[in-house]
């Protein structure tokens, strides 16, 4: 059904959207969710390409892989194989040159929350 | 089954969530969508309250009703009755308390998403 897929396993890439491709409804979509909220933030916090495993969630591999995938497709992060690894990186100056500011307010939004609201 | 409904609609209220039960992931969720965003974007251009009937949208009034149902469940806006009008609103200065420079990133992203990709 889809030539060549079993060939592709030693090179084997993944499909990302060109940075003109990247739409904001979805990266919105692809945020709201408290577990990719996570990812982001986590992914945010180093440099470092990180994979799975390196996630402490209370969601099974396999949700983790949906999540990510879930990111890659809507341009909010890279993910690239690594031996038998696949890690995950933000696509932070594509999101920057399309949305300034935009990561980092949520970000923020994300991380620090319960200060505002004690202000409400 | 909901008692006082039937006799509620003189002074129908509508439910919001106050400030400190806003959440990120369900803001976000609401403007994860171009028709949402659209009608966002139309609310911040003004100090007027609008209802459903001042935008031009290529959905049908009952689809523009769900989607401010939307925006008003997640904190987005306020809606409130005018004799038999529903009006809209945004709720800025409370977006602006918990998740600062949010709403305007995202307006930004928005109204300029051209700019940055010809960039890209």
């Amino acid at each position: 059904m889809t030539p060549g897929a079993s060939t592709a396993l030693p090179g084997r890439a993944l499909d990302h959207p060109d940075r003109a491709d990247i739409r904001l409804p979805q990266v919105l979509h692809a945020l709201a969710d408290p577990v990719r909220l996570s990812l982001v933030s986590a992914l945010a916090a180093t440099a470092a390409e990180l994979p799975c495993s390196a996630f402490e969630l209370p969601v099974t591999k396999s949700t983790c892989t949906h999540h990510f995938r879930v990111l890659r497709e809507a341009g909010v992060i890279r993910q690239a194989y690594r031996g038998t690894a696949k890690l995950n990186a933000l696509r932070r100056a594509d999101l920057e040159a399309l949305f300034p500011g935009l990561l980092d307010a949520i970000l923020t939004a994300y991380t620090a929350p319960a200060q505002a609201r004690r202000g409400a």
